[in-house]
């Protein structure tokens, strides 16, 4: 939650995390509050309950979409799959979403819902509750609450270890280059536009991760650069990519930069288990991009550093 | 969740709600999505999990809150108590909050925070995660998880049953006499704007009503007259409302129509029990309103009927 921003507000979010801990103290043992991609609550604190996975994320009108590419449909179903995302970068299965819908007059409401239910029933999370109210422009908040089945833990962004294997679960860039295209062609239809349009969270290859003993994993929403960036912060390490996977159609930079993809990165501490059990549960192979380095300031695609440039609102 | 909306709106809430109960089913035992102040979600279906309370609330600049006349702490507070409120309406106890903050450039992001903060320090609701965006306008959209103490269930809309009492666990109608005096003074202060500005969730009423065995329950979001028609349709009873507790300096009308008081409507059949429980528990003793009637089309204060209207964006 809260990434899909300019590099600068990420130095606005650390702000809020102050003053929000500065009132309300440390999470429990076993809790995780902001600065992953959900947090993780314990339903009853102190007597083992199950942990619960909660997260929230915005659609913006003119911020991250644009009517004139996108239908209403495509909004919602963006809204909830990229809330889903969040849950399935920490491993979780998605229990239900409450949706806040800001819409001015004359908003096709029936067909955003259609595509709010569409990506509930395909990622089985269930709209269970929401709030509608007029606003000036399109605003579609959706939370998703996630469980974890067995007993490992949450995979945080936090729990790279040096020498990790660095992993994506998937070619990046189509998102970008999908935009670029409908912003060629309004029409434009195909695998790059679909990316773009109808994001889908890789919820089971983040079961299969955390099953696997996955050390960290985050999803790419901001752009490789960046998340990358944020993963070793959050794990005090650095990283040496060596190979990035692109999209068919989309460019290095779109890759590197884009965002939206929703594909997973992976750091493993044991990339052949990783990668038997994404063959065993018959998803793609994990795509190995580099490993995690010793130096926290080493930040590096090949022999040149890999900036933290990421997504930066496009419209 | 979704209820500070005029009345024609519930239409539109209702044809959502068919929407999506149509793709998405009906919950499984034991869940409750839409139509309660908050949704109730297993998270462990099948395995006697804990009971989860999941809702959302949102608060838009223009049709919430008017910045001329109240801060921004104030809509940060508000923004997260109102949220609060749905899980106290169900009798559960606050797990933790996610807020998507939509922000015009140059507001005031640090006091809205504190705001946040404030209250979710008071209501032991920490702030577990977020998004930020940009906005044209100010949108404050908080969901809130909240836990079971013991093993009752959680109070629905829906369990009045005829012959049950009615109570509210306050007077009614500071908050619309409280925007009333800040209309006509914007620096006015004391208990009615107070009430308007920093309402608070009944959580401890709301956790005691449950304990006491009440059979129905809902925060009092939209004005008394809209939300006992919708505890009446949910339960499938009427209500003859005899007596309406009205805040000092308050209207009647402020107490039946005006909304935002956040008190609770409690239905009981042992309204003794109810009594004794409040009166343990150190609370003000619950205040008789009135009784639920066989007759689901009798909808009486004292012998008139008693309509609907309940809370129009008063801005």
């Amino acid at each position: 939650m809260g990434d899909r921003l300019p590099t600068g507000e990420d130095a606005v979010l650390q702000r809020i995390g102050s003053r929000l801990r500065s009132r309300l103290g440390a999470p429990p043992p076993g809790e995780t509050w902001a600065g992953d991609d959900a947090a993780v609550l314990l339903a009853a604190p102190g007597a083992g309950g199950p942990a619960i996975l909660f997260t929230t994320d915005a659609v913006v009108e003119g911020v991250h979409v644009d009517l004139a590419l996108v239908t209403h449909a495509d909004v919602g179903w963006k809204a909830l799959s990229v809330a889903v995302s969040d849950v399935a970068a920490m491993g979780g299965v998605p229990m239900g979403a409450v949706v806040t819908l800001g819409a001015p007059p004359g908003t096709d409401v029936d067909a955003l819902v259609d595509g709010l239910a569409e990506a509930a029933e395909r990622w089985e999370c269930p709209v269970v509750g929401g709030d509608l109210t007029s606003a000036g422009q399109l605003v579609v908040s959706v939370s998703v609450l996630g469980r974890l089945e067995g007993s490992a833990p949450a995979v945080l962004r936090s729990g790279a270890r040096v020498g990790d294997t660095l992993f994506v679960t998937g070619p990046l860039g189509a998102s970008a280059a999908g935009l670029r295209a409908l912003r060629a062609d309004a029409g434009s239809s195909g695998p790059l536009a679909a990316a773009y349009r109808r994001p889908e969270p890789r919820l089971a290859a983040g079961r299969v991760a955390r099953a696997a003993g996955a050390s960290a994993m985050m999803d790419v929403s901001d752009g490789l650069g960046l998340d990358l960036h944020r993963l070793a912060d959050a794990s005090g390490v650095g990283f040496v990519v060596d190979r990035v996977p692109v999209a068919d159609g989309a460019t290095l930079a779109d890759a590197t930069g884009g965002g939206e993809d929703y594909e997973l990165i992976v750091a493993s501490g044991d990339p052949g288990a990783l990668t038997r059990a994404f063959e065993g549960a018959g998803l793609r192979a994990p795509l190995r991009i580099g490993a995690c380095d010793a130096d926290p300031s080493r930040r590096m695609l090949g022999d040149q550093p890999l900036d933290a440039s990421g997504y930066q609102h496009r419209l």
